[in-house]
């Protein structure tokens, strides 16, 4: 009984999934190295699926407790992965192997991009671009924030350090990670509520200026480290700029025209079914034009959620098809949590014992905290609670991450821009982050009024 | 807003779903090359992703057509690979590149062990052990005739070649693929009949075969061209028998067990969604599992579904859950037709034109078909439809591929034991018998009483 595909046939090193392979694998030692490669890449198949339960039953054990305690099942995730990753660090070697696995990558990949669909799902364009204008300015100032308050901290600790290492602090402390204030939010029903536009909307600015941020940064400082002119940064940020603005236009206009007559064509199909393939085909394919243009993958997801309404799979329902949130929320429930355990195996716990100056991670922190708070001011709206935007703005996550790795391999005068405990700052202001952000919320959010019974509000559900 | 993972803080190459790197790779060309492998590996996740949204496409497309042909979808979902893997010979690079895909080769993977999971789930285990017997004498002949027929086409056509390329052409046309089969008796409601458990049950035995046949080739083979002795097989075979023989009972045995107490202890957890969770747990244990014992995880998968009772999963449903064969099938009905496309892709049509002798590929080709007929002898019990084990047994699918491979690759004096007319016709019988059992069995199963009319049959629907 034997259906897996196997690439023995061409010879290709790159096939992972051909299984069968381990059969020729178990031959290997009688036949020759030549072999050799299928027999390994198999072999981290069945680590990738044994990998794949173990996350499974870790997340949903962290959320049970979670959920006993009454705080987000997503803060759950993310410990129980810190948790595996501290074994990892104890010496359990194949726990430190799970992080860097390809295929459970891509899982979560994945269930990150479907938790931004789902949110997508739930929300309106028409309302988001009604909070358009607040989305916009908590933006702009959840980023000028941190970098001004981060460059002055860095300059208060390290007052010899060159301008362009405090200006990396700052940039560090500015993006936001969206996906665990949208879990939460989900959560706890918020979804439905201004607050929840406002962040979502500021999140997709946020991205744009964090990418611009970045372009800018990298391309100074390899000018400075070469000693050239930073001329062809403008250019790139234009650039990116450009292709921001034309993704979002586009996706929205000519996306929701090729999506109308996808769902149309797709009722001629006598084949069950095709209401979700159109839609996770959608989903994908603007979370992969996203990324192939430089934004988060999930920006288009979220795009895609935006633009189709649930009512366009009306006629499939008709034809006996479960509506098209009720098909994708299963698959979305299995891998999202995935994410988020692997976001917390990706946590390097010895950031905390090996931070030489406590003092500038504390710092760091509470600076990172407070900065996103001064979003709040950003919303021009009135009855929203602007502390929930500013909670949302919180959580770091891996963004943080990526800007740490860049300032640890930029290189100035053969000097990496982040030294070893500037490093371990960083990631201890992403991990306090992380958690703190959801906690956060939480408690603002059960101390609100649940956004249905407030006036002014439409609910959608 | 930015959500997705990335290993640039840790620098380690293997990051595929990093994909926040493609801003990275953005910037490599200004950072410089370190970045670079990130920046590559995250192009090929997005790549992954339009595959995926091209392949369900074409999944569905195929499948509608066959659907309005009446015939079975799974043939269509075949099709349209192979008609993909023409345009890609025809010069579409990307449609190339696809084949190789490793995440989508993991999701074709994953797809297939869903599909066995859910026929095992279809299946009772004392039903399959009351057609044990059968089973095994049909698998037995299933493996003995082709292999002896096989031998004497190839002697027939090339008598100047040695005795151990007959074999090895003998052993390409044992192995049955399964997949295929049982996606025919799934589309037909043919899954709770006799003839599928013995099918079924016949696949298991002839996987172990086919297991041993293999060990035994390529183990002479490699003795042949050392000059050695070829004692070192027997030990290998006798480990793969009691490998493979300790997998099953234990599977059964000890997982049955385990399985009861995951379940019983699950219904402790106040999450929701741990019926599905241990359920897949289970199966890609087992998959994994056997996949490590050189077993096809296929294998494993079935094993799981048989073990696990869908009443075992009666207390969830009280608590509000799907039926778990609920919750698997939509997941399955997504990611199964990917295998199948993968399959279709990955034949190499220019065996067709390669082949220099046509004789030769369609007198194996023939000899394949009918050897399995020979199968039909092994029913011991009355009132089965004989032929329709017969035509279960036909498809090759990629199981022949690999035995190609094999073939090609093996040296003797330095010459490959199959030539590239060999490989072709090989290649020829595997698309072939591919594309007839499925159509064979759709016109057995036809003119014959569907299994619920049938005396003696107890139906498990």
């Amino acid at each position: 009984m034997r259906t897996t595909m196997e690439s023995g046939y061409r010879g290709t090193a790159g096939s992972r999934a051909g299984v069968n392979a381990f059969r020729l694998g178990a031959l290997v030692a009688l036949v020759g190295p030549p072999l050799c490669v299928a027999a390994v890449e198999d072999t981290a198949f069945y680590g990738s699926l044994l990998g794949f339960v173990l996350i499974l039953l870790a997340a949903k054990l962290g959320a049970d407790v979670f959920e006993r305690l009454r705080q987000p099942t997503v803060l759950g995730e993310l410990l129980v992965g810190m948790l595996l990753s501290g074994l990892a660090l104890a010496g359990v070697e194949t726990l430190g192997r799970l992080k860097d696995d390809a295929a459970l990558q891509v899982v979560a990949e994945i269930g990150v991009i479907l938790l931004l669909f789902e949110v997508g799902l739930h929300s309106r364009l028409h309302e988001l671009l009604e909070v358009g204008l607040s989305a916009a300015i908590v933006a702009t100032l959840g980023v000028m924030a941190p970098v001004g308050l981060g460059w002055l901290v860095s300059q208060w600790f390290f007052p010899t350090e060159p301008w362009y290492v405090h200006l990396f602090v700052g940039a560090t402390l500015a993006a936001t990670s969206v996906g665990i204030t949208a879990r939460v939010l989900q959560e706890m029903n918020w979804l439905e509520s201004r607050e929840a536009r406002i962040i979502l909307g500021a999140a997709v600015v946020d991205d744009v200026l964090g990418l611009v941020l970045l372009a800018l940064l990298s391309g100074t400082v390899s000018a400075i480290a070469s000693g050239g002119s930073a001329r062809l940064e403008a250019a790139a940020v234009g650039s990116i700029l450009a292709k921001a603005a034309g993704f979002l236009v586009g996706a929205i206009v000519v996306g929701r025209v090729i999506h109308l007559r996808a769902v149309r064509y797709g009722l001629l199909m006598r084949v069950p079914g095709m209401g979700i393939v159109i839609a996770l085909s959608f989903c994908f394919s603007l979370a992969a034009l996203a990324g192939k243009l430089g934004l988060a993958p999930i920006v288009g997801a979220f795009a895609a959620g935006l633009i189709l309404e649930p009512s366009d799979y009306e006629a499939y329902r008709e034809r006996g098809e479960l509506p098209i949130e009720q098909l994708i929320h299963p698959i979305a429930g299995l891998l999202t949590p995935v994410f988020f355990v692997m976001m917390g195996l990706r946590v390097d716990l010895r950031a905390f014992v090996s931070t030489e100056s406590l003092g500038f991670a504390l710092a760091v922190t509470l600076v990172a905290i407070l900065a996103k708070q001064v979003c709040s001011l950003g919303v021009v709206q009135r009855g929203i609670q602007r502390w929930v935007v500013g909670a949302g703005m919180v959580p770091r996550g891996e963004v943080g991450l990526i800007f740490t790795g860049m300032g640890a391999r930029l290189m100035v005068d053969n000097q990496p821009i982040f030294d070893a405990s500037t490093v371990s700052a960083m990631v201890v202001m992403v991990i306090v982050t992380t958690l703190a952000g959801p906690l956060l919320l939480k408690v603002l959010l059960k101390s609100s009024v649940p956004p249905a019974a407030r006036p002014g509000m439409v609910s959608n559900v």
